[in-house]
């Protein structure tokens, strides 16, 4: 007996060659793409830094590289007939190689270019009607200054990239709070700022969309999302809204990838204001945290519907399959090692469906797993959900 | 940028170990099985006689090597911390050699003995009091001939090992055809043989138990399966009998499985006689084509169920989460590589869950996927899959 790898997939397959699927990242978002992937009979390569991520352990070929590196991009596309990607910080100019070079990558960097730059993204709501919150980019304390005191105070100073779960963001509440916000945000170091009217929400809400290469798209329910500490929490599917609201929500989404002309799944996040309105809050050219449920709760998942998109294949089902459903975060409370602790205890609560990443390592507020449960009401699916959820633990509190 | 593969899982991961599984086997099986795996965050290896099967695709880790060969067996057992098969025609002899090292097979060599050689799985239903068509061993054509005149024509002759999809079996329908039913078989040369009488049932149905290392076991619905051919052309769940019925064959499968002392999940096959009687047929000590439709149509399914029960795990729910359920294998035509054609289309058909097995090559009758589509009755369902499942076609026909 010897052992052999798929070193060479070209070689590797007599006569058959499946359909291939590159993802830039290895993360949960990755690994559940490619599932999603290999039911449906495609070959997956996963380009990560390392080769023990979640998705680079069940890829069919695993390449070891820098996802801002246009070579490790363009060779991972020489592999592979549609390339997409897990998170929205990869570099567009890299990612350019790609398309330069005759490859397909969906969402395209036309895409992620109105995307990745949140000032230009919500400029670009603004230029296609869809409602937001107040925002302008300022370059100085003077004109953070100007923009609270024409939105009024609170406003909420955002770095324009790379900002997610909470970091990248903070709430100037007065004008004396001005440069103790510019300085937590990179102060003159960073000139890449934005500041947005705060917005009193009474709740946040979400939605997937996916939209495919000829444009038709497809609309998930609108779900409402539970922050902690600003990561979510908890998802309820479908959001308790009177109808025409969860209409106008679902509407606002599809607009929104219509105006970046994305093609794939998308998370649109919005706010619920006390008046009853919704404004665009801010999206992600991915399959997002918010449409988890889907994989037990509807017909088709946001996973399987991407890897559909960006292969050009037909949109599947996004009705549910159930009356409620709801999603719990597992994150880690510390350092320590990727398994979990309780899990066990957790398989013992029927209807709780586990969803462990295969993370190497837990960290403290990292998300490790998610529990999905269905109901006839929000209430007992959240109640399973949640009594699964609280026997797992990841790490240890320091 | 470099290439690294998982080549010694030991070390690839920092801190980090996570629940393995092994798995003997490649094909579709041990793929699905894989799957929900994975899911759950185990690392999974799987040993096949190439490194492009199914499920070595997307294992953790795979090895090459013999099933039969105690070696190869070994080193994957001490590479996991349960080795579990995804087929039952691996030697036991051989298999023995993981538990004499220490190392953890479920089901057990024991179970397998009791199941290999189908005369004895017999013997073994008769001495647990459990309904059976008659049967009994045959050495040569006389002791053929007694037994047809003891039963009544036609009986069926069959190998006590290695059957499936119709293969080493042979019906007699009179005394005149002895001779071609032995010489079908293997004549003078399988000594190996045993005869059944032909049960003339209206339907043949099949259930899944999933039984845990601690006994407790838990029944799936009731299903219809139709063969075409001698192979599995559809599965119908549940079955459309009535209650006292369905309870019965329900009892009947789980004490089958109680009689060999399985663990894991089993797919039991019976038929019900035209005076309404149910009789144990045959069993696989494994995840089953009868139970493919549990992914999409019950809470928890046979793949997850035989991963938490050969793992240790509670079992989770066997309940349906739709009224009925219905799906149909994608059998090859041909010879012709392994991926479909006329996938686009499948999916365009609303509703078809498609599943795509990855194999390097089509055969004529190969199992090739399935579809299965969720509806409120067994009708609606079956319109959906169908449709879809005629759409793909593997392989041409010569």
């Amino acid at each position: 007996m010897h052992e052999t790898y798929d070193n060479e997939i070209k070689s590797s397959r007599p006569a058959t060659r499946h359909t291939r699927l590159g993802i830039v990242g290895g993360g949960q978002l990755a690994k559940m793409t490619a599932l999603a992937a290999l039911q449906l009979g495609c070959d997956v390569v996963v380009l990560e830094k390392n080769n023990y991520s979640p998705a680079a352990q069940l890829a069919t070929h695993s390449l070891v590289g820098d996802w801002n590196d246009p070579e490790a991009l363009v060779k991972l596309a020489s592999q592979v007939d549609v390339v997409s990607i897990e998170n929205e910080f990869i570099n567009a100019d890299a990612l350019a190689a790609i398309e330069n070079c005759g490859h397909l990558l969906y969402p395209g960097t036309a895409t992620l270019r109105r995307v990745q730059d949140k000032f230009i993204q919500k400029q670009t709501f603004l230029e296609a009607g869809l409602s937001t919150p107040k925002f302008t980019a300022v370059r100085d304390v003077q004109e953070l200054s100007r923009a609270g005191n024409d939105f009024g105070w609170p406003v909420v100073l955002k770095t324009r990239r790379n900002g997610y779960d909470g970091k990248g963001n903070f709430t100037v509440r007065s004008e004396s709070e001005i440069s103790q916000g510019w300085e937590a945000l990179g102060g003159p170091k960073n000139n890449e700022l934005y500041v947005e009217a705060f917005c009193p929400y009474v709740s946040e809400l979400a939605v997937i969309v996916v939209r495919s290469r000829d444009g038709a798209s497809v609309v998930y329910p609108v779900v409402e999302t539970v922050q902690r500490n600003h990561i979510c929490h908890m998802v309820k599917a479908p959001a308790v809204v009177p109808r025409e609201l969860a209409e106008e929500a679902a509407s606002l989404a599809r607009r929104a990838i219509d105006a970046i002309a994305g093609v794939g799944s998308f998370g649109v996040e919005m706010f619920l204001t006390r008046e009853g309105q919704v404004l665009l809050n801010e999206l992600a050219p991915r399959v997002h945290n918010s449409g988890h449920y889907t994989i037990e709760a509807c017909v088709c998942s946001q996973f399987e519907n991407h890897v559909r998109a960006v292969l050009g294949w037909p949109l599947g089902s996004v009705a549910m399959r159930a009356p409620a459903a709801v999603m719990v975060n597992l994150l880690g409370v510390g350092k320590g090692p990727g398994t979990p602790r309780g899990l066990e205890r957790a398989l013992g609560v029927a209807g709780a469906h586990v969803h462990i990443y295969g993370k190497a390592m837990s960290g403290a507020g990292r998300k490790m797993g998610h529990v999905t449960a269905l109901g006839q009401n929000l209430a007992e699916a959240e109640a399973i959900a949640q009594k699964a959820a609280e026997c797992i633990l990841f790490g240890a509190k320091s």
